[in-house]
């Protein structure tokens, strides 16, 4: 049996954040499309990896030869301990790392604090034939700004629009963007803070400030809201994957950056030299 | 059977570059220390990759809590086709991307070029708590430079000091550094371009120009001699590995990380917080 047995419709098209979007109702215990269970994920994620993995490499090659522009750009949004390094470890880690390009974005430094919010962030877009990956992201600029106040009311309006524009940009230079918010319950977050807590070997993982902006539950869930009905477009789209389940997220997360590469419809590059040529060179050195 | 039942001496003491060493001597088709076959050592790999990802993750946390500032740096150079990239997809490929800072060095730029070629070098240095990797690195500079007088006699002479002061200016603030040379013979290159070229998927992996530098084997081999004599510290040491065997040069490589890591003496780090007064928090949350 393939991956794609168990999946009885594209997660894409289950996920994506359209009209009337309404955070409120996901069921973020979900496993939407996906009929089998926790070991038919496992599995299918493992044969997954292979895919994307080829596809990465074939993306890369034709940037080599061809200088295609084209890059994939994975922007990963959370409440903490929903499961952003699960996907870089489980997902991202599966493709060769000369493939990837990792950027996790923390509370800013004075020095990037003292530019627009958009600076730290263009630094860090993939080149092209890579796949980039945000650990949050710009739109913390319009979230934690917003719930903690950071930045004045007008501001933070200004920055959807300049978000829109900057993504537009990316996309019209050959970036796919794939947005996922990881969508986990209150209770969920508990039970796992609740775990770091409990064992010696992730007390390193918290923090006291995880619980501070927990208390604040509903007015992120409200900012979040406020960002799909700003800023999911039809070049950049958010996805709200259901993440009570790791397994879930982590297979929904790998469909979506198949499904942006192939329909890439990549294929080997040709040799940009003559191959009979360099073969007699070859054998006489 | 664990991964260590084959190795009958830990490699690091047997490829280690010291007093007396000549290159030339090496048997690049050997499997040093270990005493299994290729199965044996794709399941040692296995084994090891569990190792090493635990070894990082307890240096990363250490990091966070405490700012322990240690780091790793792989430094890996080679003849082309040697299996760099295989290390980079194989070895670090199964440490958390999270942990992993890699960066290639090409070419230098325009801009790179405007600089001391140490410039761009620096700004690569992976931050504490992560393993670094260069593919290709600052001994470019003296070993194509040399080849090829891409700089004046007196430059290059110069740059092998500069390099000793600037590896022990990273060892001194914390950065375990291994230096890798990847060996194969002039042979086991040509089956390896060949092979590129009878392989319409691996087409873009070649180069005409690979075969330009093949064409200076005997200079290169020259120029790693010297790197050798000039570079391999006591606090930076090379470490030549035959390459012939991609499986036991990734198991070595692998090894190597595993012995700089385990002689930190890593623990995981106590929390800096009060934990029960945290889990009350979390509970009244």
């Amino acid at each position: 049996m393939g991956r794609e047995t168990f999946w009885a419709e594209d997660p894409a098209d289950l996920l994506r954040v359209g009209e009337g979007f309404r955070l409120a109702e996901v069921d973020t215990n979900g496993h939407p499309g996906f009929d089998g269970a926790k070991d038919d994920g496992a599995a299918a994620l493992a044969e997954g990896a292979a895919v994307l993995n080829g596809l990465q490499e074939q993306l890369y090659a034709n940037n080599v030869v061809t200088g295609d522009p084209r890059r994939v750009l994975l922007v990963l949004q959370a409440m903490d301990s929903a499961g952003k390094g699960g996907i870089v470890n489980h997902v991202m880690g599966a493709v060769d790392p000369q493939g990837v390009h990792l950027a996790a974005f923390k509370k800013p430094t004075p020095e990037e604090l003292e530019h627009d919010f958009l600076w730290r962030i263009h630094k860090q877009v993939p080149s092209a034939g890579k796949i980039g990956v945000f650990d949050r992201s710009h739109y913390e600029d319009v979230l934690i700004a917003r719930v903690r106040s950071l930045a004045p009311a007008e501001e933070i309006e200004r920055r959807y629009g300049a978000i829109n524009d900057f993504e537009a940009e990316l996309a019209a230079t050959g970036t796919s963007i794939i947005k996922v918010m990881l969508h986990i319950s209150k209770d969920e977050q508990k039970a796992r803070l609740g775990d770091r807590l409990a064992r010696a070997d992730k007390h390193w993982k918290f923090n006291p400030g995880d619980i501070d902006e927990r208390e604040r539950w509903g007015e992120y869930q409200q900012a979040y809201q406020l960002v799909f009905e700003r800023t999911s477009t039809s070049e950049a789209p958010w996805y709200v994957v259901p993440a009570d389940r790791k397994w879930y997220a982590r297979l929904a997360v790998q469909h979506l950056l198949i499904d942006a590469l192939e329909s890439m419809a990549l294929e080997w590059p040709k040799a940009d030299f003559d191959v009979a040529e360099q073969q007699r060179r070859l054998a006489e050195s």
